[in-house]
């Protein structure tokens, strides 16, 4: 940990993407949710494999890839997340450490591998998630760094969590320990079908025990089940203190107290793959936000990192992510 | 075996590549040749690996590259190698058959781990490879198929097997049992320095074993030990039916009897990584040759599909061969 503490812990699920181009007529002959998180469990993980094609292996994770970013615009983040004591969490805990986040959640020494995340990607750039959880889904309150989390200026929760008792244990343990600090905490509503599952539950926590909320369109509408995107927002307005609403190419909203803040996104020269662009959006906001930067500026940083990260295969940063917001905002 | 056999089958080491941007300091720094691949053991993997930047996993392994590039565009072609029964040899067994390369070598139960390649990537899209061969040392001769062998139009071997004495017992097998079969030899220098290290053996394959020669400017010149690429030309000249000199972006030659043609490289949009990029361009002049084009086509073909590899990261397409070649050859 920093002498100075954290700019912002993260916790997630630890998975390695498998990545590959898939026709939309494969998501519709699997019965695979487009643009969606499905679990999956082992059996279908292989199954689902053995009829992907040829796949590019990347560390993601959903507050892992923010966290990523963070790190790549010069923030102190830090990751808490289990993988297992196999090749792909040596290459999860590998990726993370040499962007400069720091993870020291101890690995599974037995148990199912590293979870595994089957990103299939269209030709409209739209990616559909198929999640095996594996060692992902044995994070317990007892990996959450109460020294970590007390020193961190925001606790940046992923609400995928909450598909598994335990992690979500951890979850509530961070909040709880975060806010008795006098820290933020900080919430991604992960997917519209994780927010379907958990609503009651989310929406009680949006209003207890968050400070900072991060939704896209879709999650925020299924939230309040809400037929607009609109009716959505005037749903959110005022149950946190900043709720960060992201439309994709359309941009995003940010609701800060009374304010209302429209910032557009990034013009992308070409979408390849839009996996992690949320995540991206996440990490590039909280960043600015943990500098100290305008409700504005925290948006178009988010902006920048989501357009770096949609423009190539993978959820996770290939340029200097400092390098091009010191280009686009001086 | 596909009933009619094979187009090609190559022998060659199995491994995956860990993909990293890395600065010039870097290789200096820790005393690597840039543009070469030298080979590791775990204890140095482990260290090189543990001071790289976060990387992207991909299938690799030279001679199953040019598979893919053969298959990708609608050529046969199978691959024997050595894999563990680990996580990355499941991904390179997927990966390879996703790609529709046949592949049945039996992985290695116990022993070390999946061979992996550590490519560094400089920004001048250069690639230095560090090999730990792990299992694909572990290929020996009766890992040779020989019914598949007999039945393939072409063999195609790559010299990297020569650094290892049960993978060289492999390579002369397969050599014998296709010569004896009536069909043709291919080999791949592969690396100056590989080349360097088994010169001697290297020319008496040339001359007594190999039907169709690979090489880049930078082999046949440490080859022959000549001063110009026009010298190393003269030398090979009349030693096999067939050798084909690639010089990057100065296109290829190729010496076809007493016949010489001179094809140019195909314009590359942009270039990442160029990686990959002599596996590309042999496994699309062994789908050329294979399927009975002219010499001059079969070199815009390997140029064709080159030129896709080496414009984004790893060292497998990411398009369409198939229509790439269709799209400019006609």
């Amino acid at each position: 940990m920093p002498q100075s503490g954290y700019d912002v812990v993260a916790i997630g699920n630890a998975v390695v993407d498998v990545v590959a181009s898939a026709a939309e007529a494969f998501l519709a002959a699997e019965g695979v949710t487009k643009g969606a998180m499905t679990l999956i469990d082992a059996p279908r993980a292989e199954a689902l494999y053995a009829r992907m094609g040829p796949g590019l292996e990347m560390s993601g994770g959903s507050a892992a890839n923010s966290m990523v970013g963070l790190a790549g615009l010069g923030g102190r983040g830090a990751f808490i997340g289990k993988v297992s004591e196999d090749q792909l969490g040596a290459i999860f805990r590998h990726d993370i450490r040499a962007a400069g986040v720091g993870f020291d959640t101890p690995a599974a020494p037995d148990g199912p591998p590293t979870g595994r995340c089957l990103v299939f990607v269209t030709p409209d750039a739209q990616r559909t998630l198929c999640t095996m959880l594996g060692a992902a889904s044995e994070l317990g309150p007892e990996d959450v760094d109460e020294a970590v989390v007390k020193a961190a200026k925001v606790t940046y929760l992923e609400g995928y969590l909450w598909d598994r008792p335990r992690a979500k244990e951890a979850f509530l343990k961070a909040a709880e320990v975060a806010h008795g600090a006098g820290r933020e905490v900080a919430l991604s509503l992960s997917d519209p079908f994780c927010v379907d599952r958990h609503r009651a539950e989310f929406r009680e926590l949006v209003e207890g025990h968050v400070d900072l909320l991060f939704a896209n369109e879709a999650e925020v509408r299924s939230l309040y089940q809400a037929k607009t995107f609109d009716a959505a927002l005037q749903a959110v307005r005022g149950r946190c203190s900043l709720a960060v609403l992201t439309r994709s190419e359309k941009g995003c909203v940010v609701l800060d107290g009374d304010e209302v803040h429209v910032v557009d996104a990034e013009p992308a020269c070409r979408v390849v793959d839009t996996t992690g662009a949320g995540d991206l959006f996440a990490g590039g906001f909280l960043y600015g936000h943990t500098q100290g930067r305008t409700c504005f500026d925290c948006g178009r940083i988010g902006a920048i990192a989501a357009a770096e990260v949609i423009s190539h295969y993978g959820a996770r940063p290939e340029r200097s992510l400092a390098d091009l917001v010191a280009r686009r905002l001086g």
